[in-house]
């Protein structure tokens, strides 16, 4: 089950950038599951990784050679299949050995090889598989093979998530595409978030760095199914270079900004793309708060509001049950928090004003509006100038089902 | 569905308190739903309320009831099938009138009489049925009507929970009771936990609200089904001191200790009995955290844990799924938290040992623990002394069934 997702675009190639997608065989699957990314001699990287303190080898790994090559980035493997997470030192020197494999064939240095893993925990990388399959991924190597990428990095998705577009920065024009994985957000054990993506523009890396983390904030950190964290998530934005003579820096304000904006577009395409794909979704879920002192409250009630079961399962059943939102808006933890304040909507439909059912709202207009797979939940709080949105699903028995079934 | 619960007990009455249950038919039902409880005229009462925001009227008035009365409590007025809460001035005016008809015919004053109302949320309280049964509640009223007032404060309850039991301090005998219902903690729209528990030994009213305050914390403050709060939540402790000529104070240090013991006891079994009916629950689960460097982030794994669907389905299909546990503690949100030193138990078989399976473990132990309607999750976090634990259920298909279909 997953929600209709009309935002998936033609994936269009970066210059600076060539992929492929082989099948390596990591969990008896008849479909690729080993990418391998090639970037510029210009290219600059940016990465964020899980803060889930169980992080994987490969997250340990690929932190340590973004540090020790400085940064300079040439290729990036990616499995499915196998987390390689909660494997101790063993997982360490696996994740090592495979970039070291990917080194002797491209003729680079080792770090400047990251890891990825995605799949199941506990369970040893196959090494081996990964080796023999790298030199027909290293021979395949393409500038349009994004659509193989975002297919071979799937794990339970139903589908591949991506998008691209290009956009102009000082009457020049670029590109920038991105791919993303992840059956909703978060399964730990199908470990889980990975995003990449690339442009052809050229950026400072620490500018690169900076402007990822605040695209970050604003999408991926801010879509959620299960409230669960993988220890394998990681994204990662990579800028050739090679549509510009010279970097962007961060004085270049305008420039920075409309980057920044490029940016966090994609990056909250591939996140709610996500979110449609969700385990066992039925709804795309908008939780909208507005009127907060700061953007932290709006954060914590529409997390409150995602993040109850209670309200999964309403939606899940198209039920308007406000007595639930109110009850989740309630035990949010705001300080001081005025319920005779706050009006509540589905959709356009006023349900609760001043903290209690709405005179004129009438069952069948919320009946209506919960029928849709689009629907948004709006919170005015009423008491500042802040605002913050999050992004969801319901709760289904295919949840539960994809879930305690994963294993058997 | 429901756990098997061993710990129900014959219900002793309690010098002081008379009971009596009777059918109002407040939601088209076939049994008792509307409970009077008479206190003796020496009773102390405590009382602890939910801390949601969007309290129901019911609570904001015997809130101001306590207050206005100086604590000198006489009836306990409390209905099943409407929890009047969404219903803004209305709701406090209806449960307003409620008390007023128990004082009259109890001849009382209003502020004497507290009222409770569990059940749906948003709809107007009947309160003219519930005037018209208070004369037949109030003719029946009786010293053994327990195990009566258990059965009628039930919604959606597969069973009555009540605990009892006698306990000598100073050579004095006494008796406590306690009565609690709540399908699962918690169900904002059936809205919910309410908890009563008597003794007819004397105690100094400050002294009994720190009593009671301590207890729940430790009790049902420990216990998540879903992590919803319910705008209803209510518990209450009766000191009749029928049994005694002066009350217990707070310099009677080992009698008090000895009297927070059986209260906290009461407490943890009712608070343990409303999981164990938690919606959809096949699974009671103790998640024990050690080895904190302080109590705050031994609960912060717990909670984490508790709450993680993921694991929480993984408990339902008695999947040993380990790497939902450990993701779930690295993603708790504690300092500095070194993975490393984590050992993970399923009841006693090591599971995981230093932050990755234990070498000695097999799928087979794991899947025979989880076998068992009874599991303990055990973290040793070996960085500190201090440790806490929670009680909690699986998320089950009829966890979905029950709350998607709740109101169709």
């Amino acid at each position: 089950m997953a929600v209709e997702d009309n935002t998936l675009t033609p994936l269009l190639p970066v210059p600076g950038v060539r992929l492929a997608a082989v099948r390596a065989g990591i969990k008896q699957t008849q479909r690729a599951d080993l990418v391998l990314m090639e970037l510029s001699e210009t290219a600059v990287t940016a990465a964020v990784f899980t803060r889930n303190a169980f992080c994987a080898a490969p997250v340990l790994l690929a932190k340590e050679h973004l540090q020790r090559s400085d940064r300079k980035v040439r290729y990036l493997l990616i499995n499915a299949g196998n987390a390689n997470a909660g494997t101790g030192v063993t997982g360490l020197e696996d994740a090592s050995r495979t970039t070291r494999a990917v080194a002797e064939i491209a003729g680079c240095e080792a770090e400047s090889v990251l890891p990825f893993s995605t799949g199941v925990i506990g369970e040893a990388l196959p090494v081996d598989k990964i080796e023999a399959a790298l030199p027909e991924a290293y021979r395949a190597l393409d500038a349009t093979a994004w659509p193989d990428a975002a297919a071979g990095i799937m794990t339970t998705d139903t589908r591949p998530k991506g998008c691209s577009r290009t956009f102009v920065i000082d009457d020049q024009e670029y590109v920038i595409t991105g791919i993303a994985k992840g059956a909703g957000m978060v399964r730990p054990n199908m470990a889980t978030m990975l995003a990449y993506v690339a442009t052809d523009m050229a950026v400072e890396q620490t500018l690169l760095q900076g402007i990822l983390d605040e695209a970050i904030e604003n999408s991926f950190n801010r879509i959620t199914v299960d409230g669960d964290t993988s220890t394998n998530d990681a994204c990662v934005l990579v800028a050739t270079g090679v549509a510009d003579a010279k970097p962007l820096t961060a004085e270049q304000t305008p420039q920075v900004e409309a980057f920044r904006q490029v940016v966090e577009e994609i990056c909250l395409q591939l996140a709610q793309s996500l979110v449609r794909d969700g385990e066992g979704a039925s709804k795309f879920v908008t939780v909208s708060v507005n009127g907060g002192l700061e953007e932290r409250e709006c954060l914590d009630v529409a997390y409150t509001i995602a993040h109850s079961p209670l309200v999964k399962t309403a939606l899940f059943a198209s039920d308007p049950n406000w007595g639930r939102l109110l009850a989740a808006i309630g035990r949010s933890g705001v300080n001081d928090l005025d319920v005779d304040l706050i009006d509540l909507y589905l959709n356009d439909v006023l349900i609760a004003a001043k903290g209690a059912r709405a005179p004129h709202y009438s069952e069948e207009q919320g009946i209506a509006a919960m029928a849709a797979e689009d629907i948004t939940i709006r919170v005015e709080l009423n008491r500042g100038e802040h605002a913050a949105s999050v992004w969801t699903t319901d709760l289904s028995y295919d949840y539960v089902k994809i879930n305690a079934e994963y294993r058997t």
